[in-house]
């Protein structure tokens, strides 16, 4: 993992980090990477060289199936999977951590949070599973399926509120901007007056052009071509998709966490994306702060929620987490040489801080 | 006003009706109708003959504006209007009480809610009224636009808990299935094991064709065709819509109230329906006890709401008050004769009974 | 499988059926199931007993992913699982047969289709399955998860126009309305003058309650409550959902496929339905006639499509296709005993053929 | 009007524009505006000052009733009202000119809409118009409602294909971004390769904060805020919405619409806004192109569409072209005292040119 953006002096946005500057600094969030590495040249699918893994965000400690964090979800282009999507909305709430993997192991993820959660609950024979993709077939042997279930429980017991970041887990096999993606993470904390609130975002970064990339509103991807001067093949742009995560401990009802999701895509904005055609552009957003209990068929629920008057610091949160977490995927992956000598150069650090630099963004 | 269904023996559904058996026995929801009819013979657009109205429904006796019920809405088909179906899914909630017209007239009705809303709230500028609408140019002048804003208001003064069904306000110049058709209300209450809540529903009927009537489980439209033998001119089927109020007292969340709105269309379905082209099948569903304080920009909502899993007794309530509602429909509203001419016979009750006396429907 | 409803006399709806009356009377359909039943008694989870199946409908005889078939869904009450409903409603079409399984196996059922995807194009990495679920943790042992990828690859393999109904593939385990549910399949052409096109459906049913049954506009379920005088136990009810398929020949953009699945929930409420908390009431239709070329990426689509003002009859066939297809799938499963000794009964048609009888419904 | 942005070397994007860089350059796309600027001072309500229009955009020369393009709409952040929301998501097409307005007249200018389409169509007798609206509080006595129908009228005959931007029309009243905000258009063309396609914005724009302002990349309010050292009273931030109008002559489905609509979004984003709580961010696109004749009930419709595999440059297109429509109607709009003395003071356009040089970004 090389160094995140901030290392360089470059500030996105206005709002504070929290204390790790990723979505752990929310509640109990943790998250847990199972990377896949093996193998080089030519691809023989089924064999390798494979380049993907999986990413799990876990809301909280205790037991999620039983304990549901109130959740909710949006796309500005769906051009991908996000299983769950059909019940979140009725219910507005999560069952299981989340899984993100490469799209053509959906459901072997799928399968693997569901062994997960059978295991924690022995009665459990009905619940369904949250997972989101991206597509790693650039770099990765995609139809390999290498991704297992097992994988995904290595994941869930690998969580951590100690996050690596770029080529790591479901990040392993992407390219965004034609350069290296991958895993990207930041949070924000809301004034005090504000409530104090918290705001991570994670992502998994895969998508767009390098010359539509934006990074601090200057037009790096347009300098560094301008720059370069045909240094080689680069990755084809536009295929792909971003996945992100959102996760706050201000209490928020589903329908508000659904306004949460739709920020996501400011912040997306932000790097010069026009989300393509072939992107799976897909956020999902929870509360770590309201949850609902699976059994509750009595009584009459007490919830608490944030006036929707109030949301404003929250949605500014959302958006610049969710830049800043775009920007370090790109920041701390390096290059990676995957299937048939595919390549996905890292972003060239030295001279985007060179440019940034120039247009007096970073001081 | 015709004599309801019920005083025929019919019974539709299982569960009990709460005192007044309409939409007025939750909370304080009172409805007012102003019903415009003047002239006879052939249309002269802008002159008449005027077979018109407007009907609204007011959730509280405060100022609603100011005390938003939660509310919902869903459709499923959307040839109609609703205003405000922008901003209700956004914030969950309503602004201002309910105002059903005809098409062309929504934009007044629209207005004569501003107004009435202004005058409660002095400092107001800037709110969004709801408003729906069937088209009843069959029998109306439509193209006169005989409802104005002034008959909004006073149908709100008019308000009440008493609420006149068949031929008034808003379902004046409607036809429902090829018989004249109007407003029709219900309610009913769920078991006190399962919260002794209400829900009422009030519908102005304007949809299908006779062949397609069910009442009671029981073909009707089919049987009277076979009974009839060609009796003169009947109107156009199929065109038109229907629009449906549900109220709750029950402590629902905007998300749970859309859930709610869904089951009128199981409730349309008893009817034979199956949403014709022309249709235009919305329905709103609010809440009189989870109410939303307008200038809450402080602090945390604390709020109750039901846990889905206690929802089914209110969805069988949504169904069979809405069912009921229709029929009454049909039930109350006696013959009228329009532009033109233009003949919408009123529901040939007798035969009706006789008919669900031969299936055993009615005892 | 039992006998279906049609061979009792029993009529439901209006419209002519198809040559087969079931959802293989349009175009190329075909169905596949694989049908997993194995073990008696005490549920060893992970061993049995096996009360399960998969069941896939392929929509033409060409390479599906090649050769898009246009498809929409939508749900009335989404407590369930549809893989690619983001895609979907992105692009209006589905890459992949669809397949129907338990809720547990659903990640099994996407690599199935996966790996069939696979082998039929050697350079494809990258889409998305469609695959729905109902819950069949009653009879079977759900968490063993014996639905695997290579089921459904026989599936494809089996896959026919001369369709088994009831206790069969993905209907294996399925109870509704407290009685044994499973596999049911109809179809309704409509008129020459209306194009003559075809609307076929088919559903795994797995819904609702005996007391609120009602087929052909009796409450069958409530008379048979009356004279069973509690015959010993019966499953629970309400736990379950419905998958509804409707495949149709006329020529619909995506958008007018979401409007023809919304009337699926028109024929689940002819049943009584009033989609329960629990229920994942949800509708795929895909059109066989509109395809989507995998790789337009030049030129100008031209497309063929019905005016919306044609749709009407479409709309009846598929409310008739999906109640006859609901009704036959009770009446073709025969009793089903499975885990624990779980019993799921048998509809008793003779009592039910009485009872529609006495009300005149079977002549 | 001042000077456009263009003017002063300030270039937006990477795709030309066409010939006006209005949406006026898309097929016969006319836009008329009505302005309703009368009386200083304190606000008297009912009387003004008033500061406020009417703007309508007008799709094609013919009969748009008869001759329906196809439409749909999205939001980012559903404050706020548009008619027709509920009936263009059914059919996928708009049934009259597009008006613009305060909030508190979309009542008024949906009955001009309504006026105007009867007079064109003697027979018509139920349709819905479109209209859309922001709240021009601040500035404008919109407890007055001064747009009245027949302003709607006036501006549709207006309408030209040469199109004042600014304090015109429907943003006579509005501040965006606490600067005096207003109408601003702007047009791309796809290069011939990809169609040679056009794509025009039209927007009203009266949302966000000033320190958050960003044009073309840089941080312009922030800058702006460092530089004047508390010149007075400013506008207050956030209140406010952008009502946003796409038009290409692509052959685009309304499915395919809804997705271009949304790309107004990434644009929106370019500015710097994170889509307040208050704001109505609401968008139409509709083509010139693809029309639906509204007597079509015979035969089947041939339709043109665009391989989705196509629309990349149309999306950059959209996101382009609003963001400098939003960027111009900030350009254009000089200062306005309104009611009560409240000012909405012009972008400093001198300052912000510097500040653009200093960045680099204007050379």
């Amino acid at each position: 993992m090389r160094p995140r953006c901030r290392t360089f002096g470059l500030r996105l946005g206005v709002l504070e980090t929290g204390p790790r500057n990723t979505i752990a600094d929310v509640g109990e969030v943790r998250v847990g990477h199972v990377t896949l590495i093996s193998g080089e040249g030519k691809l023989v699918p089924g064999t390798g060289p494979v380049r993907t893994g999986v990413t799990v965000i876990v809301p909280h400690r205790g037991n999620v199936l039983k304990d549901r964090p109130k959740a909710n979800w949006d796309t500005i282009n769906g051009c991908g999977e996000l299983t769950s999507a059909v019940i979140m909305r009725e219910f507005g709430l999560i069952e299981t951590p989340i899984a993100l993997t490469n799209t053509m192991c959906v459901g072997n993820a799928a399968i693997g949070l569901i062994e997960a959660t059978m295991e924690a609950n022995p009665e459990a024979d009905a619940f369904i599973p949250t997972v989101s993709e991206c597509d790693d077939s650039f770099l990765n042997d995609a139809r390999g399926l290498h991704v297992k279930p097992h994988h995904v429980r290595e994941a869930l017991r690998a969580a951590s509120d100690d996050i690596p970041l770029g080529v790591v887990g479901a990040g392993t096999g992407m390219t965004c901007c034609q350069f290296k993606g991958g895993v990207g993470s930041a949070s924000r904390r809301v004034s005090a007056a504000d409530g104090g609130y918290l705001v991570g975002a994670l992502v998994v970064s895969n998508f767009g052009w390098r010359e539509h990339l934006v990074i601090g509103g200057v037009s790096v991807g347009r300098e560094l071509i301008a720059r370069e001067k045909a240094k080689g093949a680069i990755p084809p742009g536009g295929a792909g998709s971003i996945v992100m995560i959102l996760a706050t401990d201000a209490p928020l009802s589903s329908r508000q966490l659904g306004r949460l999701a739709r920020r996501s895509f400011h912040g997306l904005a932000r790097l010069g994306s026009f989300s393509g055609n072939g992107s799976g552009d897909i956020t999902v957003a929870f509360s770590t702060s309201n949850r609902v209990p699976y059994d509750a068929e009595d009584g009459v629920l007490t919830e608490q929620r944030l006036p929707d008057g109030r949301m404003n610091p929250l949605f500014l949160a959302a958006v610049e987490a969710t830049e800043e977490a775009i920007v370090d995927s790109l920041f701390t992956a390096e290059t990676v040489v995957g299937r048939d000598g595919n390549t996905s150069p890292g972003l060239p650090v030295p001279e985007v801080v060179e440019i940034l630099r120039d247009h007096g963004r970073i001081v």
